[in-house]
């Protein structure tokens, strides 16, 4: 009898474990079915990308955008939807830039570059100099100011083509461009071009944030960054004759920070509304391009997780909000002030997820959090295998949600394919008509299979294993 | 002292397996590092779309590649290179196709359309009917003879976008194309419209393979494939107006058939030369782009995986062949011939790689073979892992291949990403710009790793384990 007994309770057990797993399977079908055949996200990135276009902290397009997404939120039905004042820096490029490399015979070759976010202009005339090449910090500082002093530094360390995550290759390359200017002020330097963050080599200069820590602005240089077939022709070139000089002109100007918005929109948990999951993307962009895959795929990735729990009637048990941030690419701003507000009012963050790497197909995600919550990740992977999502790794997630690190929070970033990510980063390349529809949708249906699996069991495998009724 | 002993015997198998695995992991990351930093395949693929073009059996162009490919197999050093005879099928286009939709006022929409190919053409004047529309050949035989004769039958079943795999979905769909004509034959159809196997909607009709059967040529009616924009369009006119009429005109020609070649070469096996391992693409492609993505890719890949075993002084144990075939697209005759050829010499084909499904990013491989051989694979998943390859299924292999066949050995086929696959696929747009140079590369480091293990283990996991020295 005992032994029918126990057997009884086993098959029961199993019954509802088969259950549950059936129906997380049939809720991620639902999700990938939905997003791939009536979804938004694309519609959304057309009009920020070919309506709006690039959305530049501090720009009418920015605001423009912070208009538009709020308004489309307020379609969806949600708990609420608002606006998160913040200041942000404004910084505007003003007439194109012109450069050009002249031999000692007085020839000149135009070349293409754009001026890096934060830097200063030249003077109206320009700035023409000898050109002095390295590859390193440690290369400058050997050459020292002799051999600086009144020159241009060209900073030209390519990105390293034999990482298979590009963005490893931009993590080994981006202190040129982001410190280059400081470094090089050091040793009297007129200014910095700088190799543009790209592995192809084309034609397009690739923008992007640069700092002068606390130098004084009479010692502040100009910084450009220049496509990657001229960085190797002026390479070349200065090898080739040691009278090269170049030349380059600019116009940008850091103006008073102005008033900007993150855009938030909520859907009330039903059973724990105090504990709060985010989605989220940045809503400013590089002026460049159309900032279509940075991040505005982000943006509409985020805002289409709101829209599948809706259409689908998932009722979150815990509070989802999707934050649209305003001024990750130079300042972090927004979701500074996100995580401020969330602390002063106690918000408790238990999951934060951020699209910030490209409308690409879907590889999987990176957690930043501690072994146990990485653990209950693992035990969700078999989920995703019939959607190709493979990679899950412990690391970083995504700078707006960076500030929301607890030690018993879960952060994560999606991770699309990043190979053609550099193609179009911060350059005029990045436009809507580069982002794949499919892929982009792939991509908005697998943060929002996190997003639920986060909602069901919360965040901590050991205060909240599943449920099994006996 | 036997403890001693069985311990010391411990320690050198457990040393001896760890340099094994480093060794395989050394050799894969020079693989994965040669190929993206020292590849050939994209330039050799931008001379295949763009210094040759369209590759269509027994056109001038497909020549010009069969003596392309060799040319540049000879530079490599491999032990031998040699042209394979084959009769392959001409068949030709003729002058652009022309198709309008004629609403019952008599205006026109000028519409996209191009033959399907095998088609016969329409007579010069073209053929000008009313349409019926069906998704099915189910439907079709429930309208019968009554409803469809002296009609253009328009097959509209579209491609299922909730399929994660765009192969799955084309599988769908392609019976319209290849089969439609027979069908529609049947119940005295004058023509055949044809949705392309297309998921995006655009203006670019895709080509493809479709055949008559035994169908005696007065019964045969010309067949065309229409773009999925102006299949949308010709649907709700058919809706609209009950008296829309379709007009096509094409002028494409089957020829007879014509001497071609596929292109070989192989590097001897020091050991088992009588194993032998094949890697291939196909060199012939549809005329409407450049085929880089079908099958430019696949045979620039295939032709790496020898140049980089070379390069990195890798001698093979067994006998490694790359195979270009001629007329996968409408024929099969080159991998016929092939097989044919091998079963003649009795040679022993042990492993078959096809890379045939886009340049795009690699995702992992499919493998028909039995499960033995199949357990032998997953014991190198974690191998490739580190390059973001996952994806180890059981499944079909590439077409080329398929008939090399047998119980005990392996036939495979490179997954690649599939999501943009069909934005391309037989159409126009079809371009060396549309493939990523590091994708590319990926994929060809990606096969030259599994080509070098099974060289180094061989396939049967009984009869050839790794063997341990003690």
């Amino acid at each position: 009898m005992q032994l029918l007994k126990t057997s009884i309770l086993i098959i029961l057990v199993s019954l509802s474990l088969q259950i549950k797993a059936q129906t997380d399977e049939a809720i991620f079908k639902d999700i990938y079915k939905t997003a791939l055949t009536n979804g938004n996200s694309y519609e959304w990135l057309d009009h920020l990308s070919n309506q709006i276009g690039g959305r530049l902290s501090g720009s009418y397009n920015a605001e423009k955008a912070v208009a538009y997404t709020k308004e489309e939120l307020d379609k969806l039905g949600l708990t609420k939807v608002w606006l998160q004042p913040v200041m942000v820096p404004k910084w505007v490029r003003g007439a194109k830039e012109y450069a050009y490399i002249e031999s000692t015979e007085g020839t000149t070759t135009a070349v293409n570059i754009c001026a890096l976010g934060g830097s200063i202009a030249t003077p109206g005339i320009g700035v023409k100099a000898h050109v002095v090449e390295v590859k390193t910090f440690e290369e400058l500082e050997a050459l020292g100011k002799e051999k600086v002093e009144g020159k241009i530094v060209f900073y030209n360390r390519p990105m390293q083509a034999d990482l298979i995550s590009t963005f490893d290759a931009y993590g080994g390359c981006v202190n040129q461009r982001y410190k280059g200017a400081v470094e090089a002020a050091k040793y009297g330097a007129v200014g910095v071009i700088v190799r543009s963050m790209n592995l192809r080599l084309d034609d397009l200069p690739h923008t992007g944030s640069m700092t002068y820590d606390d130098l004084p602005n009479d010692k502040r240089i100009p910084s450009a960054a220049i496509s990657t077939k001229d960085a190797e022709l002026l390479s070349s070139m200065t090898k080739l004759d040691q009278g090269v000089k170049f030349y380059f002109r600019q116009h940008c100007k850091q103006l008073k920070d102005v008033q900007s918005y993150n855009v938030i929109g909520e859907i009330r948990g039903s059973e724990f509304p105090n504990q709060y999951i985010i989605v989220g993307g940045h809503l400013d962009s590089w002026d460049l391009g159309d900032g279509a895959h940075d991040d505005g795929a982000g943006v509409v990735q985020s805002m289409e997780v709101l829209r599948l729990l809706k259409v689908l009637n998932i009722q979150p048990k815990r509070t989802i909000r999707v934050v649209l941030f305003m001024n990750e690419e130079n300042g972090l701003r927004g979701g500074k002030k996100y995580a401020e507000e969330a602390k002063q009012k106690n918000e408790n963050h238990i999951f934060a997820l951020e699209s910030d790497a490209g409308g690409f197909t879907p590889r999987g995600f990176s957690f930043d959090c501690n072994a146990a919550n990485f653990n209950q990740v693992l035990g969700w992977q078999h989920l995703f295998k019939p959607y190709l999502i493979h990679f899950f790794e412990q690391g970083g997630s995504g700078a707006d949600v960076g500030p929301l690190k607890k030690d018993t929070n879960v952060l994560a970033g999606l991770r699309p394919d990043s190979q053609r990510y550099f193609d179009y980063h911060h350059a005029s390349s990045d436009t809507f008509d580069a982002v794949n529809k499919r892929e982009l949708e792939l991509g908005a249906a697998t943060m929002t299979a996190l997003v639920y699996l986060y909602d069901r069991y919360g965040v901590n495998p050991i205060s909240n294993p599943p449920k099994i009724k006996n």
